[in-house]
């Protein structure tokens, strides 16, 4: 049963009764957040509160304790978010309590992807093998934009792997963000046209929250590789589907994180936000300040957060750690002992430092490395596929044809509604389920003479408009007849149905949101 | 010029001169991220350095200083998220920096709308004057839905102002989330109508961060008033953009905020996470734990958030405090004086606990604080307009006439395309521009004989489905003649222009993004 169970370990102060007194208070806090006395229910007591498996002195910190609470998988629903607040969500208020760790069983790991690439995919995206990653960031804002794209391509003429907008680099439309992104996109494209390899170039995307979607779609089509985002700021759920629905490969920046992994009594450690909650997120890469630099941070919280990148976890692919902040060629060696091959190393400042020629500075970060590992190349994935290339194989003219027929799509037999009955349903999907990239379907429908669609009603609205024939339409208990490019608006949640009452076929064209909720009775 | 930037109060550990290194490191992080000796660019010093404008030593805390950095407002882009990434991004990784204040000029603030509802939108909603708005919330999770919305009946029929679901009522998927919400929804319609008074039901949205709009979209089809939110979950954007586009009022829980607020040398001040920040966002009531509570805040920190959402800030309105956790009849009083009458107070167990019976636990409560307030009652406003009532508004059957004219439609001149060529377009817009809530819009074009459309490009995709006459649509490099019935994808960002080649009127039905880019130059 224990197992079975989301186990989470905190960190309390005070002495061992005091311990057990906040291992419950905890335990009831996540989940019925009630006194205990006002808790009877057999149900939610067996079920629902949490249990209390250990409670034990840490031998980290004197005076502190170890506790350890498991949770029934269900309540954390099979979703990120509620896993965070499940784990932390109230007790991230309470005074001296610390997450340390976490254990997720498979019954809760399997509703989650993790990395899309990880080091494998990035690997084989990069066709380098054996050593470690050499990233940069473009910076500082207020460059124009034709230098940065310079420096863009300059790094990936010295043979860099990744190069990433600094966190700080926001534009103030969606225009602004285009021309950025599309010249330093480019530049990196022309330079690996030049050397044979391939550098990644990942743009930071940050924008209100409803804007979002479009940038994504933008660098989809783009075919930009991947992106750089701030979990915690854009919300990390909302990071984490957007990159996947964008099949981008997602590098995760720790801007506003040590609010959470500060200090020994609050907050939780590094290496269960860096480390497993960002790779649940689905970070291929996840940033984090180096030990030494200026960055509040030890060589056990960066062990931590690397360790935990790599760790089995259900079958999520592996990340990448990329430690960064104060990195100079001459503590290479020791990140390079640290962090071993599969790590990459996020160096700013000092490749410019090196000397006043990027590419030169990054060739001699490279050749630094290639002392410590051995380097093995092959040839770098094709680019991912933009839009514009796919889009080629989308048969786009669907000329009109005898009887009601579309050159290029076939008749379906109407099978969608489930239990809902209807009568002498033909169907055409015309747009929408082959490729194309919309927000909408087109689909036309064929109701047979004395034939009718099913009654049903769904959160989703239709424009419907008339194109064979004569139908009857009813809509709540109006009635209307639909001829041909007559136009109906349904609204949400309307009961509706569509009858034919004469000897010939009625035909109209259906537009419908491609994500759409499923009809129902009504 | 200062009193035009952006301002943040730190609070930095250690002496004089570490404070100086300190503030001088801070306004480069934040900004450029470069050492001070690599940034020597006049434009950036002058525009995007942040500039030290005081250190002082901190009175409330011995040894610590408060230093006070200056930002261009156009750093942060008139946007929610960089503004959390400007004050606070990198230097919460800092060891010893606590942000203590923010001063936000209006070149800022005229970009953000802040509460929807604020004290007086919901005083008008609830027609309730004078007198502390009681809240409560369901709970425990694992509760039969009937059990619910029983509760929630109970308390509306005790005379209570705003019930809400607990942060923990998270459902598997959307189906579960609208049968329970619907409970709910209606258990308090019909209490109202029994009461002739308005008790609001605020149900908590929590899902994959994909699926979040249908939720929404649920709640203000449903015609409910508002939602429950966990901010630092969900993202602080994400949520104002949703309740901000589906018209409800924000109750933000502070779940998660703790890591923030924790501690005299990390994080920030309460008040301004849980009182600018969210106000800024748009919550309409912050919940925040009272003091003596179980949770870690001070007195101080409660009556700093109390301040900052009732303090001048622009335009926007002032929002409600809503101090929870640990409330008693017998620290009503208390709670009355510190908080005064604009305030909502949030009890849980107590209601409950006082009787068993919850309708007279709650009565109990309002009778206390009628003790303290003279209530004003005057008729709430009406149940927002559902969709469903919104849209009886809206013309759904839109007839065709002759000469290719809808019933209630007129056509329109072709206008949108700024400095594009065109000649002889005339157009129909059908759906999406008359109050519909739809994906897409569609809309009828007619070329006059030698006319054509604007040769251009844009982000969003087209769906053209002929009409009348045939024309030429060029796409790319290629060229297809268009009949009626014909359908055609077009994909994003491909050139095309639409000719009349004919003597006879070329008509064509368009379906596009009903949210688009605007139309480019090839």
């Amino acid at each position: 049963m224990s197992k079975q169970r989301i186990q989470a370990v905190y960190r309390v102060c005070g002495g061992e009764r005091d311990a057990h007194a906040m291992a419950r208070a905890i335990a009831y806090e996540q989940t019925v957040e009630l006194p205990e006395a006002l808790v009877t229910d057999p149900g939610i007591l067996a079920d629902v509160v949490g249990a209390v498996e250990a409670v034990e002195p840490d031998a980290s910190l004197p005076g502190a304790h170890r506790i350890t609470i498991g949770y029934s998988p269900a309540l954390a629903n099979g979703q990120l978010p509620q896993l965070l607040n499940l784990l932390f969500g109230n007790v991230s208020m309470y005074p001296g309590v610390r997450l340390l760790d976490v254990r997720l069983p498979e019954s809760f790991l399997e509703h989650l992807q993790g990395p899309r690439y990880g080091v494998e995919g990035l690997r084989k995206m990069l066709g380098v093998h054996g050593r470690p990653l050499l990233a940069t960031a473009l910076k500082p804002r207020g460059t124009p934009v034709d230098e940065l794209a310079r420096m863009a391509a300059e790094f990936a003429l010295g043979g860099g792997d990744i190069v990433k907008d600094d966190q700080n680099l926001v534009d103030d439309d969606f225009e602004a963000f285009k021309l950025r992104v599309q010249a330093c996109h480019r530049a990196v494209a022309d330079a690996n046209a030049a050397t044979g390899r391939r550098c990644l170039y990942l743009p930071h995307v940050a924008a209100p929250a409803n804007e979002l979607e479009r940038y994504f779609e933008y660098l989809h089509w783009l075919g930009a590789p991947g992106v750089l985002v701030c979990p915690m700021i854009m919300g990390l759920d909302t990071a984490r589907a957007l990159a996947r629905e964008h099949q981008l490969l997602l590098m995760a920046h720790p801007a506003l994180t040590g609010s959470y992994t500060n200090g020994d009594s609050q907050g939780m450690e590094h290496g269960v936000l860096l480390g497993t909650l960002f790779r649940l997120m689905g970070a291929d890469i996840s940033i984090f300040p180096n030990v030494g630099g200026r960055f509040a941070i030890t060589a056990g919280d960066c062990a931590g957060i690397r360790d935990r990148l790599r760790a089995p976890l259900g079958d999520l692919p592996t990340a990448w750690p990329c430690p960064a902040g104060g990195m100079h060629l001459s503590n290479l060696e020791a990140m390079a002992r640290d962090y071993g091959a599969d790590s990459v190393f996020l160096v700013g400042g000092a490749l410019l430092g090196h000397s006043e020629n990027l590419r030169r500075g990054t060739s001699a970060f490279l050749d630094e490395i290639r002392r410590h590992f051995h380097e093995r190349l092959e040839m770098p994935a094709q680019d991912s596929q933009s839009d514009h290339q796919l889009a080629e194989a989308v048969v786009r003219h669907l000329r009109f044809e005898d009887g009601f027929q579309w050159s290029n799509r076939e008749s379906t037999p109407y099978k969608d509604a489930h239990d809902l009955a209807f009568k002498g349903v033909r169907r055409v999907e015309l747009v929408g389920k082959f490729g194309e990239r919309t927000r909408c379907d087109l689909r036309y429908f064929e109701v047979a003479p004395g034939g009718f669609t099913s009654l049903e009603k769904h959160l989703h609205t239709h424009i419907i408009i008339g194109a064979r024939g004569t139908g009857v339409l009813t809509m709540g208990n109006q009635r209307m007849v639909l001829a041909p490019m007559d136009v109906v608006y349904l609204q949400q949640l309307e009961v509706h149905q569509l009858h034919n009452e004469t000897q010939a076929p009625f035909g109209f064209l259906c537009i419908v949101d491609h994500q759409r909720d499923r009809p129902m009775k009504p």
